[in-house]
């Protein structure tokens, strides 16, 4: 693993009960996942649109957002398998955006996770359907395959995602982050296009799953900090593995952000001030968290948010 | 105006009230439905994303899916008002999926309604993410920006939305269009891709506006059937004009489909065959909404949807 910050105790964090075990909690929920993204795709006509789908839906990944999703319910007193459709529409957003945004008009990328992009496969016209089908499938999970869950929470459901996926959200940042491609711009740009792209949809993934839990206002305020500290630390991270990682770690053409001249955060601040500021917000992330210790248990059920919190800044991708 | 099928009575449908002026029914419809969508667009970031979704949406058009949901609505008992976001909400889905159907990696369409189409004017990145985002935005309408309904209707609206855009409607009947483009196509995939690419979008209109009065299952039921009368209906008709008429009159490229080998309608059957299935589907239609004779005030309340069958087929489009 090349982790781009260290962390102090990456399996077991501060304050987390003795016997959490955070890798056997992310290999379970992950395997979860990863059943659920697989039973989630029906039999679409034609086959060229189910595989295209299914392609990019199923090509792996730590599955971060759904599991930060189920999280973030159990944390808010909720079941997560009650939001498992809601952390399958995640990922489904998550991968539309991928597909749309390594399309030739976008970003022009031909490898991603280290397989060939869904338009070198199944060429433009499938790809830019594949993404359309699986963000309108995000809200048939929602609203049509979320049983035991009241209307009331799932309309909520439904609005935050809206808000994330279009453009006050990832498509707002997409078009920003294409307009700065060659120009120099500036943190606060910077911030806003990472805050759209990346952070909103980190925000979105916590937020649901309190939603589907019933959580109330602070308590979603509180898991929206949260959010907001290890959206930007993620991208930070994603910035400084891009300048030190090759090719083969990442499954993508390293560097490629450099030459096409955008904007990043080592670019910016050099690299030991982007770490330094990375760790800076994973540190508010958690402390973000504190408000639940009056829940019972003291902070032992958020221990997996407190986990994820220092694996995002540990990662290797 | 050209029809392409001559109806009997244009402006007062048989069964319908003495009083009832289609035109001028129509007209106020239509204007109210303009106003709602030139003020669900916010002050989207950056100016590029918020103007093509403008130019789009608010390129005219009859307006006839939103108008068709209200009309639903009120047929149904409920108060149009209620239903505008999402009569909104279906035209912005109707916009998206013409603004990605006419990019070059699919119809590579240079005109839409005598206008430039959205990614001649702002490029292809920008007219996918206007797509995307006009799509997510739908859903936003619904979810966010529908005061009065119940949570309960809203979810429902948001599943026939999301079943209609996707896989299941638009998007599985683009992909099986394109694949068919140079082929020997049989009536049963044409009328496969009619009623996806056009048949379900127009059954939703009705559906969720009947959802949105909170309408029974047979009462909707009934709005089904009329709905794929009138789409198959249409489809037949925008044939038809496909063969007959100008560019001048259509503002899209005449004959384009059958120039890129399409197989239509009047390919298939001849002209006046064609013209008396597209008559024959309406009246039946039309038939399907007797059940709501028993709600009171005889056919007086359907009047709308009886004229807005016979409009479907003496349309200039």
């Amino acid at each position: 693993m090349t982790a781009a910050v260290t962390s102090s105790d990456n399996a077991r964090p501060a304050g987390a009960p003795e016997d959490f075990d955070f890798n056997s909690y992310l290999a379970a929920r992950k395997s979860e996942v990863e059943a659920a993204l697989d039973a989630a795709l029906g039999p679409e006509r034609p086959e060229s649109l189910r595989e295209a789908m299914r392609y990019s839906l199923l090509a792996g990944g730590k599955r971060l957002r759904p599991i930060l999703c189920l999280a973030a319910c159990e944390l808010a007193g909720g079941d997560p398998a009650l939001a498992m459709p809601t952390a399958v529409a995640l990922e489904m957003i998550h991968t539309m955006s991928l597909i749309h945004d390594d399309l030739p008009a976008m970003d022009n990328d031909d490898l991603r996770r280290g397989r060939p992009t869904n338009h070198k496969v199944y060429g433009e016209a499938v790809a830019i359907l594949a993404g359309d089908a699986l963000l309108t499938r995000a809200f048939e999970m929602v609203a049509l395959r979320s049983p035991g869950v009241p209307a009331e929470r799932l309309i909520k459901v439904v609005a935050e995602l809206s808000l994330v996926a279009g453009a006050p959200g990832l498509v707002g940042g997409q078009v920003v982050d294409l307009e700065s491609e060659g120009k120099d711009v500036d943190l606060e740009t910077l911030e806003y296009i990472h805050l759209h792209k990346t952070g909103a949809l980190l925000k979105a993934c916590v937020i649901t799953g309190a939603l589907i839990a019933g959580a109330d206002a602070t308590r979603i305020a509180s898991l929206g900090t949260y959010a907001r500290g290890i959206g930007l630390a993620f991208q930070i991270v994603d910035d400084i593995l891009d300048v030190t990682a090759s090719s083969d770690v990442l499954g993508k053409t390293a560097g490629k952000d450099l030459i096409a001249d955008k904007t990043t955060y080592p670019k910016l601040l050099g690299l030991e001030e982007s770490r330094a500021r990375a760790r800076a917000l994973v540190e508010e992330a958690k402390a973000s968290l504190s408000l639940f210790k009056g829940d019972g248990g003291g902070l032992a059920k958020a221990a997996p948010l407190l986990a994820l919190a220092d694996y995002v800044i540990g990662r290797d991708r």
